[in-house]
């Protein structure tokens, strides 16, 4: 088999063999095909597509370039949640002790921050002496005490995605519905759970701008994770403005804990429990929607769902009194406020600005060996749709240095509008695929 | 500039500006982008395609990347001929000498053999002591003297040209016509002629199969010439069986030799006449083609144009007495004859397997490093729609070893088929740009 047949194959158009892809993939996990060549097939496959079957053919291959982690020995259904990313979109740290509060067995494996989006392990990393970088066993012993671990990907996990995610990143292929799902699926697969619940991103704020687009990518991620034998549901959610009130990483876990305390702003809580909800279902632990719900409301209200978070933090080498005292979360060492201009109402907040003003401040990624600081980000005390008096805050930064301030504030400046009509309401679930 | 947003932009079916594709030109000459994101780029160009404008900076930055000769203080026009490639095709060697004998200059650089097509140079190569790689100097003392020059392409002849097709050679793109043009026409407008004919060739033994095809290259080809200023135009000729009676390397020299001596076969006459009439009239040596053609016919029937094949041939330190005695001319050891299997005539001569049989035998290659043996080859002694007789030779193959005859006989008893009623004649020239 030569590689610049397959090349040319997908370049005409044709679908490759499965022993093509597995070929391809054999060749990127072990450096035996040079960079040249997988970058024109990668590019050959953005312009050409592939179908379901090469889709689901590449991720297996992809999910065998490493370990499929085998969680059989751990009682119960496990399953995880992917979000597509977006901007203060905190929902796993709100979602794993919750969903592990009701039962079901969550180990839920995060990515980090990049580009104008925000990453899990960027965010609980800010609680301090929080590690997630678990050995197995330490994975395997968090899943059967408390039930869920909040942990990173392993270099065992689908190593092919990882340099293909690195040329991709460099050759102009990112924007790829199949190799976007492959990324995805290869990864989630390999964690070895049982079900799977999707949150494709879609708006202003997201990689996927239309609800055609959305729903394309839903459902090849669910093909994917169906022909894996993984339970697979997608739920399309809207992204034109940051989910809740902070952007950064110390802050969105302060709202998440105000959130397990009953604090918690409509959009949020209505995004975590749409996601949970599912989840309790697919575990086995609902019977239906109504049911779960009531399991989430129960264990939210009890304080159990805060109480499995304080373990989680434990157990993971954090400090868990952050729970009780937000002091001891990193703070900025300034503030600086964007007021009302008028009275009005809030009509846009942009997610994509808000979120490289986040970067600009240095609570993120322009580039993946960039650090971050977790102390900065973006406080947003009124949201799309709130009315607000001329002065009032609409946006509080949190900031270390007055240089980085200075590139955030033009970026924010921009990202709000305030106006003398209320914009209409938009449907937080725009759509699923199950 | 980022190389990732040039190849994004054409990724999505964007023009790419003039500093956009100077920046790739330069990055691929002095090494500094990675051939990933080449690799990439090309895919996109080849799948995106290219405008005229595009392409003909792509041309001119390509010729940039080494020197442009310039020839101005020879006098005369300088003009060349460059075939697309084909089967047989030895008409640069008949050519050069009948135009240059005819007045007008002609420096002419040509290629190697590569995969079924044979190249000028390996046949000029079996002539013995020929040497193609002239230095600059011998080259315009050539030009000066005898009107005439059969060389080699230089390295400082569009390097870039050279770095890009090897790789577009394993990455699937060798197959635009943007850079199939930019390719041929950097090297002829670095040359620094003043006009070109391009023979394009077309049906089953070229790279073009169909007549659409083909007039999409010679356009493209013509306009690129145009905005260089380099006076073009386009022939494009049928390639469906092999040109002349040899197919090889010595024996193509000796059917050019026949041919100066007035024993030509018409195809061949036909093709090298249709070929030098445009020449000498862009070299306003002809008034038109009457003209030109009793120029050509004065030059053939008075000896001048074989005397000037003599003169090179000396001049470039080749035994000019093969002229006369072929036995000086590299012989093939062994004779094997494929025969007429019933009275009929020829109806198919399929050039691309009589071109990989000649590969086979040793007389072509498959890789850029291969070895050629000069000896070895086909003739071919009736042509499609001559009539034969059962019993009668229609291919006499020259080899050397019985194992590479044993792989290349397959090939040609595909190659040849006898059949009861006579086949359509079709036309020579097919097309023509100007």
């Amino acid at each position: 088999m030569r590689a610049v047949d397959i090349i040319q194959k997908k370049r005409d158009g044709g679908a490759l063999t499965p022993e093509e892809i597995r070929f391809f993939v054999a060749g990127v996990t072990d450096f035996s095909l040079p960079d040249y060549q997988v970058s024109a097939l990668l590019m050959a496959i953005l312009l050409r597509g592939m179908t379901a079957g090469e889709t689901a053919v590449l991720t297996d291959a992809m999910v065998r370039s490493g370990v499929r982690l085998d969680l059989s020995d751990i009682p119960g259904v496990k399953v995880d949640k992917h979000s597509t990313g977006g901007v203060g979109d905190k929902t796993s740290i709100v979602i794993a002790p919750l969903v592990a509060a009701c039962g079901a067995v969550v180990p839920m494996m995060s990515g980090r921050g990049l580009g104008h989006t925000g990453g899990t392990l960027d965010k609980l990393e800010s609680i301090p002496g929080f590690r997630t970088n678990l050995s197995m066993t330490e994975m395997r012993s968090s899943l059967s005490s408390i039930g869920c671990a909040l942990i990173g990907q392993t270099a065992q996990i689908a190593p092919a995605d990882k340099k293909l995610y690195a040329l991709r990143d460099v050759t102009g292929t990112i924007e790829s519905v199949p190799l976007i799902s492959a990324s995805i699926m290869s990864k989630k697969i390999a964690e070895g759970i049982d079900a799977l619940v999707l949150d494709v991103k879609c708006g202003k704020g997201a990689f996927m701008k239309t609800p055609a687009a959305a729903r394309e990518l839903a459902e090849s991620l669910v093909a994917i994770g169906k022909s894996a034998g993984v339970e697979t549901r997608a739920v399309v959610t809207a992204m034109n403005w940051p989910i809740g009130f902070a952007v950064g990483n110390a802050n969105e876990v302060i709202e998440c804990i105000e959130l397990l305390k009953g604090q918690g702003r409509a959009d949020l809580v209505e995004t975590s429990l749409q996601l949970s909800e599912r989840m309790l279902i697919m575990a086995g632990v609902a019977r239906d929607r109504a049911d779960a719900a009531a399991r989430c409301r129960r264990a939210l209200d009890s304080g159990q769902a805060l109480e499995r978070l304080r373990a989680i933090i434990e157990r993971q080498g954090g400090n868990p009194r952050v729970i009780d005292d937000y002091s001891l979360m990193p703070q900025a060492p300034g503030e600086h406020v964007i007021r009302a201009p008028i009275d009005g109402f809030v009509t846009e907040l942009d997610a994509g600005l808000i979120g490289r003003a986040s970067v600009a401040l240095g609570g993120g990624r322009d580039q993946v060996d960039d650090e971050i600081d977790p102390a900065v980000g973006i406080m947003i005390p009124a949201t799309v749709g709130d009315l607000v008096r001329k002065g009032d805050a609409v946006l509080r930064v949190g900031y270390r240095s007055e240089e980085r301030l200075q590139d955030a504030l033009p970026l924010l400046t921009q990202a709000v509008r305030v106006s003398g009509s209320r914009p209409p309401a938009v449907p937080l679930v725009m759509d699923e695929v199950m």
